[in-house]
């Protein structure tokens, strides 16, 4: 990832290259010294094909700040919707001077594909099911903010996980940083063995996880993805895998309280809970303004 | 207002601070040294519910001018339309890096929900039949400028009163300045009592205010707002309170012409009214560019 | 066009005209110095009523690059469509602070009507199948790239000549800088006769005339034009004047290849030819940055 130009997922990421984010992105929170911008007239153009607020806005304010200038393709009547070719749209996009594309697709892998024909930096802001890696350094940066080094230290992801394009890039961001991530949800939600992700638990009793929780990770619920055959009903998700006055209780007093966004109020966490002293939702999203500047300037540093 | 962040509504302001924002306003007009600029990096988030084009566009120009960002938020497909409550967005937005938001909603009361939960600047750009105190602020520089005070004058409001937020900014922010206030249209589309209002005279029969009257403000005949089932034809409203050409010779030789736009011609205006010589339409529009820098530059100083 | 601040068509434009432009689209390529830059605080207004990618996106980078504001008026939620009528929407526009207009329309000649009333600079990016000039100028860059000049040079534009803008506008700024003109297509998607034109010979046969060609345009075949009934099936269109591996062999060695893309790959162009080495489609959506920076330079100067 040091070396790559794009920012596709973190299945090759190393312990290194993730620490080297959080800290630049802690750099950043503390604010760069004009000098440190980046070299006048970069363009990063958005291509969010599903719709976004807070990682669209996240990226606008990001590349802003960097003093880059930030277009919308404007995806939805762009002329990929004429037939364009996903070569030739990048062809034209670099040829119009873009030095980076920040794109969210509903096809897991579709990022990929466009790093394949872009000769600038390719940043995925969320493919399908698959990966959302700029969450997993935000995610990180808010858990080194907690805890300073994430050894010895739960992490407990609650959820839908297998429709889960956060569990994916957190876990294994938390994971590179040192901690112990338990991926919990009912059996057909969960991977079906872990060898696939290698480095996490899976559990399907959230109560027996939460006593040795540092941080609790609450997952969207959420009907536009999946078939909806294998989902069981909302309700019963938010029964068995949301946070309520019982399993608060059940957290030890210095455990962390962590959700994505969008909450659904009272589904995934219980209202009182959501803007709570050890609720850290909100600071996730402040990060996450932070952890993008990061990857944003690796990427652009890197793409000439 | 003065003290507080937040632009609302022009219910509670004084003459005081509706006379410094006009008198800022025209200092903008006169051209801003760089000097005045805001400090960098400023956020200004657009949350337009409804379409707009010279409110949004007369905003965004002023934010720039500031030297503030100005980001469209998208908010027909946004995380409000994926079931976030306010308090969540506001927080979101808050968290992301927003100083100020401004707002249009169809209804009444919206952008004061937003300021409940909003650490930064709430700006209502239009909310239902409420307010557009912006729009008051414009209207009473336009005013201003062409009679230099507002004492012993006379500003007559014509149409559909009820249903117009413009009427009620516009109207109350002439009467802080000293003008008297006529608001003239059909029985059912007059407030029932003056009391409501405070500070205007109610009347039907629009041709015996207009001698009397040195600015004519007629407002938009629209079908958006209202069931409908309380509206009279459009036909009968223009015809019973429209300006034509019999009605223009009622005017006094020195009386002005305003509307808030955009303007049905030949409905609330005759076409060759439009553009004459006494009106003043265009200068409104561009008046809002410097009201709303007066106004943001208020509120941004404000909010820390 | 030199002494005009719209920039509307090429029918009245001269070759000193259109040389000029060119050249300083040429200095821009090579970068301007920042002294070069247009004075602060210039607003550039977007208004596209047909969807569009490369174009707004080029003239969005070149309007930055400049150092002005681009602003979007989202044409499709606009006052227009609240029944303002065009006059008003212009004089708004202008008193909102916009110094030029670029726009994208269906109807050919709506930039016309738009000049008429605004006292800025209207820059047509396309209507109908009328003109689309800034084309025109990227294409004699890529043009005079190639060969420094036109004289004895050969274009021949194929595909269905009647409903495309873009053979209009290249075809004459070609012909201006001295390069001859051959328009190619089916007899009903040919002018009737050349007289209308003026400048350019009329051909049905690709293949006769491609040994002679010094640069080879084809056109987008597509279906978002046109009542449909005139149109021959888009397959007889590509099969008759499509470029293949039988059609490549016929074109001299030093003959490139243009297309104003989209590309349709496998109807117009063989997917081998899209980035050949005699294609110059990237080349001329890079130009296209720096011709519009030229046109908008030259419009923003003469707009006061």
């Amino acid at each position: 990832m040091t070396q790559a130009r794009h920012f596709l997922d973190l299945d090759e990421a190393t312990r290194a290259e993730v620490e080297q984010l959080v800290m630049r992105a802690r750099e950043h929170k503390r604010g760069v010294p004009e000098a440190d911008r980046l070299r006048r007239g970069r363009l990063v153009v958005a291509m969010f094909f599903e719709p976004s607020t807070r990682t669209a806005m996240s990226f606008a304010v990001a590349t802003t700040r960097l003093g880059a200038q930030w277009l919308d393709f404007n995806a939805g009547s762009s002329s990929l919707s004429k037939g364009e070719s996903i070569e030739d749209t990048m062809r034209t996009l670099r040829a119009i001077g873009a030095d980076a594309i920040v794109v969210r697709h509903a096809a897991g892998g579709y990022p990929h594909e466009m790093a394949r024909h872009f000769a600038g930096s390719i940043i995925n802001a969320g493919d399908g099911c698959h990966a959302h890696p700029t969450q997993g350094i935000l995610d990180a940066l808010t858990l080194i903010e907690e805890f300073e080094t994430l050894e010895d230290r739960h992490l407990v992801i609650a959820g839908d996980i297998n429709h889960s394009r956060v569990a994916r890039s957190s876990a294994r961001a938390a994971w590179l940083l040192g901690a112990s991530v338990t991926l919990c949800g009912p059996p057909l939600l969960l991977p079906a063995t872990t060898p696939a992700w290698g480095f996490a638990a899976l559990e399907t009793n959230l109560d027996a996880v939460l006593p040795s929780a540092d941080a609790l990770m609450l997952l969207r619920i959420q009907n536009e993805r999946g078939t909806g055959a294998e989902l069981p009903p909302r309700g019963d998700l938010a029964f068995g895998y949301g946070l309520d006055e019982r399993r608060m209780a059940l957290l030890a007093p210095h455990a962390i309280v962590m959700h994505p966004g969008p909450v659904n109020r009272g589904v995934e966490i219980a209202q009182q809970f959501v803007t709570h002293e050890r609720s850290r939702i909100e600071r996730q999203v402040n990060n996450g303004v932070f952890a993008r500047m990061a990857v944003l300037e690796a990427c652009l540093e890197r793409s000439g």
